[in-house]
């Protein structure tokens, strides 16, 4: 980004010091490179549109407590999910793509990787693709319904009925987002840009969705709804999120036109036989990095493995039932190294052309962008 | 947009629906019609740059309760700042302007309005300016901290010292923003796009900065670092942070190039002449919007016109120390009927106009854009 004047002369000794702090999990500052390693692309972005909007969401009344005591009682909206979208002149006739992050993260996911590249969001609009970006529903600029939380502080519920905000330690992302078995110990063909594994560390957020959304999680219809509105859409999750796409279709199986699940975590696979003939109507693909054996740190999902297994599993019954389904394993192309956060490998354009060249094949044909 | 074939014929019930709601403050569902109100340019955005990078943060080492029991205890990283931002093409040398969001909210703020026009983050980027939108810390993607409210569940922390996490209703919202004294009966002048109310809504998020953040307020150094990388910024605040641009410009008097207050909340007014020597060698723009006088409905906070007064009171004070300081008022000019989320109003753009004009006067001449 020396076009605007960033002094860059810094940088190494700040990367040394972020390196640091990465491998050692000190408690020391962390260093602010990030912005000197930002990088601007050779030719610029010609959008057609940008911008954001919710979608979903409900009233509620609550009291004073609940508001946080500044204001009166009275009705707010929970339960919307923000959606941040770029269009790219030229493109608005090809199938749009809906990008939904994973646990502890937000949109942010999609955006500009840790070290400073592009992300999927502006690679999949400059190869053509309207992107929709959400926030799921309790986290980033979604927000999330804080009446609980009030009520607690004032001892009018009992702190036991709060849920856990969760977030994943830097020690545990190294096995189980699989940069390495061991914290600062990358595997040899590791492709996740791990000298800028604290600005990875930045992207966390704390995460409640692992007890204190209604049921089913309000994300499942909005992405459906967003399909829909989109009049057909990709849906691309990612992580805990790996499977909403397969949730929203169950919802409204008309609104989607394709599914991507990128290392979708523990699985259910108790789809019906009767869901999986619903599902088996639309295009899915499953896409998996590497090192999978490797024991993530976290007893209830000892390995990323046991999640490609199900997901083969469900490819299986869904291909049975006529469907065209398939994995996308880099690995048995002879690609090496993928981690859990492919979108930010430092090989991730490679993979997401991969995923382009699947819709191109079993959703729609891209016309202009710069394929 | 129905370049991307929306469907448009079902708008004018969906806008009723949201209108009712609005007005009445009922329970029943929000009806999702902003994607149908997304309005499209008649030029394209031709961006050299656009992505995203945090700012600030630490590292903080916590238990596995404190991380909500899925994995291990270890580090995290805390009171990092998200920024997006998009550089124009051919915009590069101008003066960066950083926009940051009032309390209850996040970015979203300056992004695409609640009736579906073009933000002022896409604005000031078509008339030349590398924009830059956090989400202050606490909010937002940036995530909070979360370890008390895991130890407060755990019972290893006592409830009453949780912080509140505030939310404004939708009913206070309307004399507080000064769109019309009651809820329902917008100002006969009122700029405020009143039939998109529960877009705004929607817009809000729990907010913790009453209590849950460190002192002094991480943003504020955030800011102050974000400016020193830019080599110069407009530092504009709005509301709730309306007074950040001049808590960065006190903790490095050198990094922004411009301090705009859009509407600042309860304001201090208490800084020392030392202080406010030191703040005298940056320009400062203050603007607010019309209908001060109106009861707030909030008694800590009763008239906004309290806060334009302290902010008269500061001009009078940095021009006697030698400054360039003013007020924007539009209704002196006869533009009437501007609400306090101005960037939102009707004619959001005539207002940022005459902060363009005061950016191209008092701090940098732009060169190329669309001026």
């Amino acid at each position: 980004m020396e076009d605007q004047g960033f002094s860059t002369s810094c940088r190494p000794a700040l990367f040394a010091v972020a390196t640091l702090a990465g491998v050692l999990g000190t408690a020391q500052g962390v260093a602010a490179q990030a912005i000197t390693d930002l990088q601007t692309p050779d030719t610029p972005l010609v959008l057609k549109a940008q911008g954001s909007f919710f979608v979903g969401g409900e009233k509620a009344e609550q009291t004073q407590v609940e508001l946080g005591g500044l204001g009166p009682g009275g009705h707010i909206t929970v339960n919307q999910m923000y959606v941040r979208y770029m269009v790219p002149q030229g493109g608005e006739g090809n199938v749009p793509v809906v990008m939904v992050h994973g646990a502890t993260l937000t949109g942010k996911s999609w955006e500009t990787t840790p070290d400073g590249r592009m992300g999927w969001d502006e690679y999949f609009v400059r190869k053509g693709h309207p992107v929709y970006v959400p926030d799921q529903v309790g986290r980033g600029r979604s927000g999330f319904n804080q009446a609980l939380f009030n009520n607690v502080r004032a001892g009018t519920a009992p702190a036991a009925s709060l849920p856990p905000w969760l977030r994943f330690s830097d020690e545990v992302v190294w096995p189980n987002f699989r940069f390495g078995a061991k914290p600062g110990a990358p595997f040899p063909d590791s492709q996740f840009p791990v000298t800028a594994v604290d600005e990875l560390s930045k992207q966390g957020v704390p995460d409640v969705s692992f007890g204190g959304l209604p049921t089913p999680n309000p994300t499942f219809k909005a992405l459906a709804e967003l399909a829909r509105r989109l009049n057909g859409a990709v849906l691309m999750g990612h992580s805990q999120s790996g499977r909403f796409p397969l949730e929203a279709a169950l919802l409204d199986p008309t609104a989607a036109k394709g599914l991507v699940l990128v290392e979708p975590g523990v699985f259910p696979g108790r789809y019906t036989d009767e869901q999986v003939k619903t599902l088996a109507k639309l295009p899915v693909l499953v896409v998996f990095g590497d090192h999978r054996d490797t024991p993530t740190g976290i007893s209830s999902r000892p390995s990323w493995q046991l999640s490609f297994d199900g997901c083969q599993e469900l490819i299986g019954r869904l291909k049975a039932a006529g469907g065209q389904a398939q994995m996308l394993d880099p690995a048995q192309r002879g690609i090496r190294g993928n981690s859990h956060m492919i979108m930010q490998d430092k090989n991730s354009l490679q993979v997401a052309d991969l995923i382009l060249q699947w819709i191109d094949e079993h959703v729609g044909k891209r016309t202009g962008g710069n394929k």
